[in-house]
């Protein structure tokens, strides 16, 4: 071999190798994901953070088509920003497939994109590559990771996994293939580090099911399951348990309704044909005999639950005798959302179920135990701790020192450092272009640092402009002052605050101590000192002179 | 008896009598504590939220004392505001009264109000009521709870409390007395909700000391342990294991100086004379013989912890070889600050020990059986859940059942709200005020929720100012127009669509389609479409028109 092996961490936020992976060798590159993280609680009126692929920009020709691991958003939500400026041909099982093709159409892309069915059955090539998929455990089905054999050895992609002999769909982890790709020798693992925090093994989605099983078996009146939407494993194990106690089921939330169709199509969903019934059709049978299943699980303003929540809902209002439960937990950031939903929740008498008191919601990543049987079934000589905060990795990559990797084969990076392997070993290489590309509206990128922190201000104690015109003869003052303010105090019950602020200013005009060339600053500096000293807030100060 | 007894809780935010709750007999009333909140992620600008005293305000002369519980900010940091509304005298046990001096010494108060000094095994009578201070463990020592003797019968405020064996200062809690109370007979119990979503029992602070006394035998670098300035039992078991292992301490962070100090003065701090250091002084010792505690758990952005964490404290470089311990718990909000933090600590090489990981904290407040225990011990006619979100109060309520209590003799209710009780038994009252009063600089209430809503339209899209100037006879334009705007998008990389929109104002004032009374908001149309179109954001738009 000539040319060395290169991997590269891409992502949005603060977990490495989240959202997107690249795999190069000479001028071939593939992509493992390509998604999008939600915004920090600092990052201002942001919608979503995609993964900088400046490298692929400035390389352009490299990437020959982007794998898909599954249909989460954190894998497959940048597509619809990426791909119109790097159009290569997607590969993905069925159900993900459809989840991207949904957004591909909305994004008036469909027809422009090549998206490749493959199987675990299947192997794909694609210039120096052999890529093949293999069955994992995650809280979708449909997921896979990926063996990838290049001319420096075989690469193994976790994608985002449990070990969970019991899941919702009924396919267990392939332990022979994992450990057959151990028996020929892996070059380097790449693992996902969510759960390196956590030790023990994560519960199988089994005892969701047991859970789910003595709720339905217990309660009379309706029974409302808030999800992800993207969880069609837990709706397959909603729509198991109200079958087996008679109940009908309506989907509530539109990317909830959207999905469990196109599940249903695909054949990933089962349910009875008369099963599934309109949100308007409630009142047509007995509490009873009800089930919902609706989005919210995060607090959204907007979701179907917090709507419930809020007696905002006009097709399910909430009473006394329902059963809420929130089968999922809350994603960081989201705490405050989520509390205040199930405040709201208990306020309208409703019984709600959440995961400190029953076990209605499991994790879909390994925790400590399954990430050391992973390493102990593939045997890598390298190992690279992805999908996880800096801490996880730290903390993924001692278990690989537990299970006896050496501790110089372990690569503990940040987004956007590439890692060569050589005839010499692997090693720690250059790094390449890695920002925060931030989506906000139809601007890809443009918000940076300045506006954040212009944002930041504004939000802290807002703004004021101070509009005043001055003769252009004599400088004295024809017009103003004048206030534009918000977000600094209410106006309205300021009135001596701002009479006060008038005449610092006209004092400071009238006083001869300014001039034309200095006006403008005088202005800000006197409104900004009288302001703080009487408020001890820092507005932003904009001063406006005309001269007329 | 002729008058009813009244019991209200307020609070600043979601959490039900939290920082203050009212005892109102005939002309006379006590408050129990009287605290501040910190803002919630969604009051931008805030600073912090006090109870809402308005009910006190309308009733002049009824409040005659606050008692105060134990001496964390929740409980004692808005003494400084509500004082010189309403200048009563507070009671308060030794070190709870330090910690009021040293705030109410900043806020120049200290001469102008009576504090007095109880103890357990004082009792305090003033109007009608008598109130006896008894002994609970917590978070920090010298916490208290109340026995009220009223007209009406006896009334328990638990406090803040956890039922420890063997806590870090060495008192158990008072079995004896609060089963004589429940001997006695007791009318109504206020009791600490917090974690009534948590079965089983907190454990106890010795768990802590034995994962110090685990970690200080093992670790030969420095350890620098972080924790609540307010939490002096902590302090103490690090004092503790650092003497054991024969190690210095310093103290870093200006509260926790301040408080170790005065925890050392007033004896509820021990220490050898030469063991703590001056953190100049580090370099004079092997990083064997040295510890620090320092403040920053919440991931505080000017904290010592995190200015360590970042490279920014001069005092303490950290380097591989260094063991921090996060001995607290994120408060729910806080959870990305405290990630950073963690996350920043392993990219400097240090090894960084947190809860996930060891029992290096535990909570101080009372889990599940242990709430059963107290309900057992006092067995009251009547219960009111306070100190905790709405649906902690409703999870507390049914523990109450289950201890056989009757439903309707339990008030779950929100702040504000009065309960009565006379001779026809309890019963929901009328409400009184509660608003939010939030603190910001020095304005007091004054943000509502205009300003904050303006801070948050700010905060996600900016603002833009457009001015121009119009002749006064026919209105032509002769100035501008000019544009002033933050967080929108960055101007510099903008220019383009400020020409444009610079074009389509002078187009909509030269088309003759505007005139002087209307050019304001036509202005403010014509941009705010523009910008839409172009951007999908919606920014505050100000026209200013001037007429010369």
């Amino acid at each position: 071999m000539t040319e060395p092996l290169r991997i590269i961490p891409l992502s949005g936020v603060s977990e490495v190798g989240k959202n997107m992976t690249l795999i190069e060798y000479g001028d071939d590159a593939i992509a493992v994901d390509c998604g999008l993280m939600f915004p920090e609680n600092d990052m201002l009126g942001i919608d979503f953070v995609i993964p900088d692929v400046t490298y692929l920009l400035d390389n352009p020709g490299l990437l020959k088509g982007i794998f898909v691991t599954h249909g989460h958003e954190d894998h497959i939500g940048a597509l619809p920003y990426i791909l119109p400026e790097i159009p290569v041909p997607l590969y993905a099982t069925r159900l993900t497939q459809g989840l991207i093709e949904v957004k591909l159409k909305e994004a008036k892309l469909l027809d422009k994109i090549k998206i490749n069915t493959i199987t675990t059955d299947s192997a794909i090539e694609i210039g120096p590559f052999t890529i093949e998929p293999f069955h994992v455990c995650h809280s979708i089905p449909d997921a896979v990771g990926y063996a990838i054999y290049t001319p420096a050895g075989l690469v193994i992609h976790t994608g985002e996994y449990k070990f969970d002999e019991t899941p919702a769909d009924g396919k267990p982890p392939d332990f022979d293939r994992l450990r057959s790709y151990g028996d020929d020798g892996v070059l380097v693992l790449l693992s996902d580090s969510t759960n390196s925090e956590r030790p023990g093994r994560t519960p199988s989605e089994q005892i969701v099911s047991q859970a789910f099983e003595k709720i339905f078996g217990e309660v009379n009146g309706r029974i409302i399951v808030s999800t992800f939407a993207s969880n069609i494993s837990r709706v397959q194990q909603v729509i198991n348990t109200a079958m087996k106690h008679d109940r009908r089921l309506a989907i509530v939330g539109r990317s909830m309704v959207d999905n469990v169709k196109m599940a249903l199509k695909l054949g990933y969903l089962t349910a009875p044909d008369d099963m599934i019934i309109h949100i308007d059709d409630l009142d047509d049978y007995p509490d009873s005999k009800i089930a919902i299943v609706c989005t919210g699980t995060q607090g959204e303003p907007t979701s179907a639950l917090v709507r419930m929540a809020n007696r905002e809902h006009y097709q399910v209002r909430l009473r006394e005798g329902d059963t809420v439960i929130l089968s999922a937990t809350a994603i960081p950031g989201n705490e405050e959302l989520v509390h205040r939903t199930l405040n709201n929740l208990f306020r309208l008498g409703v019984d709600v179920i959440y995961q400190q008191l029953m076990p209605v919601h499991v994790s879909g990543h390994a925790s400590q135990e399954e990430q050391k049987l992973m390493l102990e079934l593939i045997r890598p000589q390298y190992f690279i701790p992805i999908q996880g905060e800096y801490r996880m990795l730290v903390l993924h990559a001692r278990i690989g020192e537990a299970a006896g990797i050496p501790k110089e084969n372990i690569f503990v990076v940040e987004n956007g450092q590439a890692i060569e392997f050589d005839e010499e070993g692997g090693f720690v290489a250059e790094r390449v272009p890695n920002g925060q590309i931030m989506v906000d509206g139809l601007g890809i990128g443009d918000v940076g640092n300045v506006v954040l922190r212009d944002r930041h201000l504004l939000s802290k104690d807002g703004f004021v402009v101070v509009v005043v015109a001055v003769d252009s003869k004599d400088g004295t003052l024809v017009y103003g002052p004048d206030f534009i303010s918000r977000g600094f105090v209410y106006i309205r019950d300021s009135e001596e605050l701002i009479e006060e602020a008038k005449e610092r200013i006209i004092d400071l005009m009238e006083s001869g101590k300014t001039h034309r060339d200095t006006a403008a600053t005088d202005l800000r500096d006197t409104l900004s000192q009288f302001l703080y000293q009487r408020t001890r807030r820092t507005p932003m100060i904009f001063p406006v002179v005309l001269e007329v």
